[in-house]
């Protein structure tokens, strides 16, 4: 698998489903452009989506990180602009895919994929194929709850891994332990805006006590979290990816550490904690990953 | 698939492999004789095991719950005794494919089988096939932790399902509950054996206090690990068996309840939480299954 062009641009959710896949259908165009292909040349689009998404009705579903979006059609609306046959996908599910197919997890059968980023997603290859679920949501580890007694998530649940550890809780948690009187080289000044998980990531790197805390306590949950998946799939690789994966050694040192005190024997024997091995790439790669899985006929 | 007889029996763990196994081949002698059958009939025998166990290599490794067994090749030894080709399955893992094949999962793709008596065991079955794992060690859902906080479990972690709310945990914690002061008609009179969780079920049911709050917290720990189970793996059943699932619905609605109040709308649209429909033959259902399911030649 080559990757022949790419094109990034943000989005701007607030305007609403229309504008944004009518900027998507403009991207993939300038996308084949850059691989020098024209459209009748290419036979399966697939888009790596922020869910919750029904695969089978290509139908996304108010996805919570998409605000004003209700239920959309989206694999229909590409299909009528591009005239190509589209599989849509969620995105941690492709992700974990891509990882399956062409990173950590070559050569191996079972392989959980977590992303920490704003929230926390998360694919299982169960066997050698992508875990589904009966209406295709399933993988969903960063609501699994690791604290019963924890804080809400805004899924509606209790102490889920994503209320504990993505890097809006993260930032979240370093905030109001900075209002309860917390001393950190990251107090606010005055009009900055408020640290993110990658300022205290990179404060706790250079030693500072109440930034190190914070971060270290996510980071056990994260481990909690992997424990969990390594018990309940016995997979050969974990891999992390996602914005608060760019931490490195700060978090994969600790939950490797919770790993090793708390996995039990036998599938700690086999299994791999890795940050994924094709960073920024992975929802791309996973997304040709599912096109290439598609057996459907190719002709709409 | 029909149950042609059947043979139980105590088993003295603490005397030791070899008396066991020769306990079981002696039993399994004796079933055949119910049955009406010879052993040269018998193209194959399944052992649904305590684990961990390794199904491939045919070896029972350390269980936790047979004290006096360290490394066992069961499946070696009970071919040389019976001269039958056997496979040997974790006791829980059976026990889904057997509730999936002939129970409350018939007619689906995606059950999670959970067993709650002494341990808690779990048993997945993802897209029409068992959920094994690199090493056979997957679908440990019993130590998954819900609690991060919580107490110790014998597993070596914490917060584990299994530690909030197996029968013997929820009897432990109920003595601790009295030994704090706390009122109830089970408060023991003497020389009397501690209460067990059948004897707490049964005193909740019948209005006691300190047994009812011990009895739902348990239950809402287990509503708490069905609820990750739906988000995990989109399943189309949750069937809960075990000695502590004949509380009957002292356990269900309290678990129900938490299933409506904390799942994901997607997943749970499509998911029943059931109380196995085999009942005590489980297991044995599960065996069955995982014998018919043997792909080696029948011939050793």
């Amino acid at each position: 698998m080559r990757l022949l062009g790419r094109v990034e641009e943000a989005t701007d959710h607030s305007c609403g489903p229309e504008s944004v896949v009518a900027q998507v259908v403009r991207m993939m165009r300038a996308s084949l452009d850059v691989a020098g292909l024209v459209p009748g040349r290419v036979q399966r689009l697939a888009v790596a989506s922020p869910g919750p998404l029904d695969v089978r009705s290509g139908v996304v579903d108010t996805p919570p990180n998409m605000p004003g979006w209700g239920v959309v059609p989206l694999q229909r609306l590409l299909e009528e602009s591009l005239g190509i046959r589209t599989r849509i996908a969620n995105d941690a599910t492709a992700a974990a895919l891509g990882e399956f197919r062409f990173g950590s997890g070559r050569g191996t059968r079972n392989l959980v994929y977590l992303t920490i980023s704003t929230g926390i997603g998360g694919g299982v290859v169960v066997d050698g194929r992508l875990l589904e679920g009966t209406s295709g949501a399933g993988g969903e580890i960063g609501h699994m709850t690791i604290d019963r007694h924890g804080p809400p998530c805004k899924c509606g649940s209790v102490g889920c891994l994503e209320a504990l550890a993505s890097g809006t809780n993260i930032a979240l948690r370093f905030q109001r332990a900075l209002e309860r009187g917390g001393a950190s080289c990251l107090a606010p000044t005055g009009d900055g805006a408020p640290p993110t998980a990658r300022d205290i990531a990179l404060a706790a790197r250079h030693g500072d006590a109440l930034a190190l805390a914070v971060f270290r306590d996510a980071a056990e949950a994260i481990g909690t979290g992997v424990v969990n998946c390594i018990h309940i799939f016995n997979p050969e690789v974990v891999a992390i990816g996602g914005g608060v994966s760019n931490a490195g050694p700060l978090l994969f040192d600790t939950v490797r550490e919770v790993v090793d005190r708390y996995a039990l024997p036998m599938p700690r024997a086999v299994v791999r904690v890795v940050r994924t091995e094709l960073g920024e790439e992975v929802g791309l790669m996973g997304a040709a990953a599912v096109a290439a899985d598609d057996r459907q006929p190719a002709t709409l």
